[in-house]
């Protein structure tokens, strides 16, 4: 691979620092390029989320099915680079593969304006963690003067940001149906890109049902064309324990049959691949309710058989196998985030219980200080594993000031959390279940668009402990057969939310400002393969009304 | 590749000829094992459909994910066997990936029973045409004696019955996640299969809903898992017309936008890749009724601006268009098949607008005679271009006598069409809405199993002229969101009745002798990523219940 330096006035960019370029390009670039100023259905911006700052004109180029890749800087020999090249090639030319039965009907072209994709990357760090940088720009343009073919231009810091630029640049390149040819419309296109939040996550739940492994690297490809990047992996549940953990072998006997499980193997593939999309992923282990399916292989973990969560919190063993899980863990998930759940917690087993009940007399506790003592200690094991841990919200609603101030809480009951808990200095995520609960069929798309993370936050550094949000797929009524279809498009209207500026992608009239958009964008999931249901249909995840064209459904 | 001509324990199986490895079989071969007679979970017949003829035993084998692959005869070495042994290779092993930082966790296996796949084809041909020879054998055994490493063995004609045989062997192996290795239970396996019905259907109607080429394929991968082997596509309808037709390139804007549409490539690429799988494609144009999107492009085929279906019967222009059509698509479907359609078809335009009105008197037609005269026109056109004519009932309904004898009559409407059709000396395919329209959710997977296409037909000859069956799946409530989940697992049901002996999959007690299989078969495709949904629900397509197994479900 060629790490070019020649400079000429598409690669000229690429000689800039990116401190220089925002500079350049705050100077250069208007507010966003607005839809209404589109003068036909080619020219309508069709980028979801749409970019930070761009500027697009008037000119459409034809894109080589042959496009080569050119890269430079520290980080441009990646593999991430070269097979996230190679991917949406495969996604950009789906349609232009010839045969020569058909010679006949085709209209040969003889040159192509872009020809060769450049991609610079300045750091050499492959490492995927919590705010890493995913800023990009990308420049489309013909060529001018000596240079005989044009390129499209991406330079990025990381590897990862220059899959978000990938990701972009597939969107702009659509296959027209008359020359066959795959053409950019509204170029030159300059686009600099980075994200609002540096967390912008999907729950997924494989306790309630079982998703094969193929089914979550499907969803992790689907999350990166919105450019979501964290996967919150809800692993375990009460119903069932997919997981291999190899220091207690018999927890996952817990699952729903020998074949609903995941080995160690299959988890770090699934971190592996989503890795290879800019994705991190988040376990869950959720203590100490929500934990039933632990006592299959081990009933000591059980207050009693007849009464058998949360966890028996009088134990030595529960703990130990909590730090058995979180050791065994650490070898497959190596993001710094770790969610230890917490939420839901009914006391009951513990209080009738003669062994639990004579064990909280006996340390002078409550049930809920056990439940905080549980959680507390939780949070000291993950730690001490080097894990940032993530709780839902009741551990913060009920005992604040006990939490490990590292802790970052995870709203979810309502609105109103996210606010109360950075003024005492905690990050939060948010996921108010009126919005952002994809399982609530119910919450149109333009209410999960509207939703707002920073919402009674004015503080510039309180705002900047929401680290982001994240939509959550609760498995009780979604297995493989339709987690996608509930999935998207909603999660794509929380996806621009959080990528995009505000002041970009308001939120009045959305009807006019943002639903073509996201309708094309749920076109696009679907020539990709993904089962984006339609959007403006009044229960998520129903079938079309009738027959009708994509874009209108 | 090698050739092997080795004679030993397994291979003196592919010595023999085809004859006499079936005499050998009815003379070694019990009835099928019942699966009333499993000893475990793990004993437990998991194919689907239904091998004709098999035999197992209580032995398990290991199989190397390093399986290797030889060939034998002279359509070994065809790329369709090699690619196919390459994705049921990538299926088979998808779990046993290894990584180096798990070797710690990783019980290494020094040694595998099975080592390696040996097929045999005899015949060259890779011409997939109705009744192509779709058998094969399939035995799986220890070695013994000299060798050292054990073999599977596919046997077959065509390298379409070596497709079958590795479909069923990919069957028989289930990842072990105890041993985290891939076993065949009950072996040895002594398996002889051929499909009960030559023409085993489905119809996909890409009018109501446009579904990307990928969605397509992804279909057609999933049908070659229950051995289905016709995509009947109903590509145009009245409201889109989304193939190019070079001959008339105005046609196409009868899309509903320029993005949902097949290039004449894509046709192609699906054709072909259809034949991958063993798939033939039958394309269906359906004539007169049913063509309102024809004049979107060429208003002359509407009788009037105003009145727009049927097919204007007057003009020359409507057939030389039709005869543009199949022209062209003859270049694109090899199938023997072409479906002309015929149903349902209002004449009321032709009587109600003035010129074809007085064409009608001129000619002394009735409006009856004259969808008469246009159907059979039509069959004069399709069998000028050596093309087999398939139409739907009503044209046998109502000119039973006038039809060209070679027409396949395509039942619908309800059950006796078939007898009736038979009766008289035409081919029928089996397509009873009241069972296997799968658009119709209210009908569950047993009323689709128990479906007989040769229901009131006693004579062999003319049971011989049922070719066979279709599930047809008609597009108004279906995209590409929900398409998967409303087929299967109905379309399986319906895949096993075409193909399995009616002696070994009896219709009656099916919830003690089909649906666990079903069920099974179901998470089967789950896996493979295909998104079939709970079996037993009230109405098809509908989400699970609530939190469970896949295999309950």
């Amino acid at each position: 691979m060629a790490t070019g330096s020649r400079v000429d006035s598409s690669s000229s960019l690429s000689a800039m620092s990116i401190p220089a370029l925002l500079l350049a390009f705050f100077l250069l670039v208007r507010s966003p390029h607005p839809i209404s100023a589109s003068k036909s259905a080619d020219s309508l911006t069709y980028l979801w989320p749409l970019p930070s700052q761009f500027t697009s004109g008037d000119d459409t180029l034809s894109v080589d099915p042959a496009l080569s890749l050119s890269v430079a800087g520290n980080g441009g020999s990646s593999r991430i680079v070269k097979d996230g090249f190679d991917r949406y090639k495969a996604i950009i030319f789906k349609n232009t593969e010839t045969f020569s039965i058909f010679n006949a009907f085709r209209k040969k072209r003889v040159g192509y304006d872009i020809a060769k994709l450049k991609i610079t990357v300045h750091s050499a760090s492959e490492e995927l963690q919590l705010g890493v940088d995913e800023s990009y720009s990308l420049a489309v343009a013909r060529s001018v003067g000596q240079s005989i073919i044009g390129e499209a231009t991406i330079e990025a810091n990381t590897v990862f940001g220059a899959l978000r630029g990938l990701e972009t640049f597939s969107q702009l390149c659509m296959f027209d149906y008359g020359s066959k040819t795959v053409l950019i419309h509204k170029a030159p296109w300059n686009i600099q890109d980075k994200p609002r939040f540096k967390y912008r996550g999907l729950l997924l739940d494989t306790s309630r049902h079982y998703f094969p492994v193929d089914v979550i690297k499907h969803i992790l490809e689907s999350m990166s064309y919105s450019k979501l990047n964290v996967l919150h992996w809800h692993i375990i549940d009460e119903q069932a324990f997919p997981l291999e953990v190899p220091s207690y072998p018999k927890l996952w006997q817990g699952a729903y049959s020998k074949w609903e499980r995941y080995t160690v193997e299959d988890a770090y593939e699934i971190v592996n691949f989503a890795k290879s999309r800019g994705i991190n992923v988040m376990a869950e282990v959720d203590v100490p309710g929500h934990a039933e399916s632990w006592g299959k292989g081990y009933p000591g973990l059980w207050p009693s058989s007849s009464c058998r969560e949360p966890l028996d919190v009088t134990k030595n063993f529960t703990f130990d196998v909590i730090s058995g899980i979180l050791s065994d863990m650490r070898k497959i998930f190596p993001f710094e985030l770790f969610h230890l759940g917490g939420d839901e917690v009914n006391t009951d087993c513990w209080t009738k219980t003669s062994h639990v009940k004579l064990w909280l007399q006996q340390h002078n506790m409550t049930a809920k200080d056990a439940y905080k003592y549980f959680v507390l200690k939780a949070q000291k094991i993950a730690i001490s594993k080097d894990w940032t841990p993530v709780n839902w919200e009741e551990t913060f609603n009920n005992f604040p000031e006990s939490l490990n101030p590292k802790t970052v809480v995870h709203n979810w009951l309502g609105p109103g959390v996210c606010p109360k808990a950075v003024a005492k200095g905690f990050k939060c995520i948010y996921s108010n279940q009126g919005v952002w609960y994809l399982d609530h069929l119910d919450v149109p798309w333009d209410n999960v668009y509207t939703a707002e993370p920073l919402e009674g936050i004015r503080d510039p550094p309180k705002q900047e402990l929401v680290i982001g949000g994240e939509v959550c797929m609760w498995g009780e009524t979604v297995d493989t057969s339709n987690v996608q279809q509930t999935i998207w498009p909603r999660a794509a209207a929380a996806a621009e939310r959080l990528w995009s500026t505000k002041d970009s992608t308001p939120t009045r009239n959305v009807n006019a400002t943002a639903l073509p958009r996201l309708q094309y964008f749920r076109c696009l999931l679907n020539r990709r393969g993904v089962q984006a249901a339609p959007v403006t249909n009044f229960y998520a995840r129903t079938q079309p009304n009738g027959p009708g064209s994509c874009y209108d459904q």
